[in-house]
């Protein structure tokens, strides 16, 4: 990767949009593929509220496509598209690829990086997880109201050069950013926390506080289900993990899951991403996890994702 | 039991009000226990609108009470009580018995006729099960939309000349009854229906039709389970039952179950006697019932109703 990099966002909603923003309000070279509000960022620009001081990009600082085969070949591509449109997003990524570009994704879930892997090669592919809060808030319009911090690492393989010089990228555009050792860990140590609060939450419309308070056993089942899978494949957590979970969850109040939200907006849910494919290993591995087979199972019946 | 008994309801909602009511449309000596409707009956009696005709009772005709204390002992006690009300049955029951009163209950699900045995001695009870569709239209006003037959048999042992005398009672007026063989093999049949049916319904929000849509595996496997539970009791069903449920649910169209309106209204659901009951009975014999325990888990995480 040069030390100028060509960075394309492929799916800049409210999380690649402000990703995006942030590294091009630090000067680097971005481009984000957008669909709905490709037309209103390139009259007005973006405008990004956040709890670290508000900031404007011009429509000359920013610019955006609907259409992939616009954008120019890219060094590196973040993919933050929504898991429900994983069906399309191979025809998304191909147009900006060159032989050397990395594909970083930072979408939800499971087996991302596997599909591209199969697609694009998995030489080209990296892994990472973003731990923030932001809300689109109209048309260009991105509201951060906490955290930031992204954990990335290599598909294959452990901490890598490329890997170090894309955490530099988000540093130097004032966002925290950590090189795992070992990204599946990761991933795992997330689904213990997403699987239970994203699945019971879209599931019974509650808060991350109504579901400790009223299926705080159907939490820590759950948990042991997604640690004993993850066991399974040789990523072993400490059992303390679950009532650290569970008091760090009590003090975040009630924040609603996306997939919660998901669900009340009547928008497709990523259970595949989140449940979906976790569980598909557990069963694969032979572990027993009845409740997230239910879950799953649920969900799928009211889910208004189409495949 | 005499010629003329008396018969007392106890619980008389749209169910116990509309079978109080046919009873006493055909002469017999009728007391209801209602609560909110009492009033209201007392100055302007009952009006049944059915399929088979509608007709009214005067307030001469139809004696309504709000304190069992108020009734006469009582030679037969139908109890239509709603299960999550089943805390205060026995202090609604106790008044009007005798030595020689026999009990039916018609209440929905598991258990509830061991409840009464325990309280009063299984010699007086009897259990049934009412296959019909009523609704309450307003204060002492009952919609009775369909069907009607009460199945009904003693808790403990087999047909018995009482059972066929309140069989009678029934079938004098205007009320089809059939005396059960096997009263738990008749219960259990139920259930297998009901699990599901008012399950999912209650989760999913969805009436039987979009069930039979969205989620037929689910349902298929939840009857499984309730089979296997009953199949340790030593009930057997034949697998065919399943698909012939699946039949006859398609052709009822989209009918909501009670289960289903009690989430909507945002009542106590009967989560107790239609699922956490037979799951119980099933965990006891060591068959394993995945789905309907996830299902239990979360509707228990959801329900309104106290203990």
């Amino acid at each position: 990767m040069s030390d100028d990099p060509v960075i394309a966002v492929i799916g800049a909603g409210a999380l690649g949009g402000y990703y995006g923003a942030r590294l091009a309000q630090h000067g680097h070279d971005v481009h984000l593929h957008m669909r709905s509000d490709c037309q209103a960022v390139r009259r007005q620009g973006m405008r990004i509220q956040s709890r670290d001081g508000d900031f404007l990009l011009s429509p000359e600082q920013v610019r955006v496509y609907d259409d992939p085969a616009a954008m120019p070949k890219a060094d590196l591509v973040l993919v933050t598209l929504k898991t429900t449109a994983n069906n399309v997003l191979g025809e998304l990524v191909s147009p900006v690829l060159k032989p050397e570009s990395a594909i970083l994704t930072l979408q939800n879930g499971l087996g991302n990086e596997q599909r591209l892997a199969e697609q694009f090669g998995e030489h080209r592919v990296l892994g990472g997880m973003a731990f923030v809060c932001v809300n689109r808030t109209g048309p260009g319009q991105i509201a951060h109201l906490d955290h930031g911090v992204i954990r990335l690492g290599e598909y294959k393989g452990g901490p890598s050069e490329r890997a170090e010089r894309i955490a530099q990228l988000f540093r130097s555009s004032n966002v925290p950013c950590a090189v795992l050792d070992n990204l599946a860990a990761g991933r795992w140590e997330k689904l213990v926390w997403n699987v239970p609060f994203n699945g019971l939450g879209a599931m019974l419309n509650y808060s991350t506080d109504q579901l400790l308070e009223r299926a705080p056993e159907l939490i820590r089942q759950l948990m042991r289900e997604v640690i004993d899978a993850a066991a399974a494949l040789e990523i072993d957590f400490d059992p303390s993990l679950i009532e650290e979970k569970m008091r760090h969850t009590l003090s975040m109040g009630a924040y609603q899951t996306s997939m919660q939200i998901d669900r009340q907006m009547n928008r497709p849910m990523e259970v595949q991403a989140i449940i979906g494919a976790p569980l598909q290993d557990a069963i694969h591995n032979g572990v027993s996890t009845p409740a997230m087979q239910m879950l799953y199972n649920l969900l799928k019946a009211i889910d208004t994702e189409q495949f």
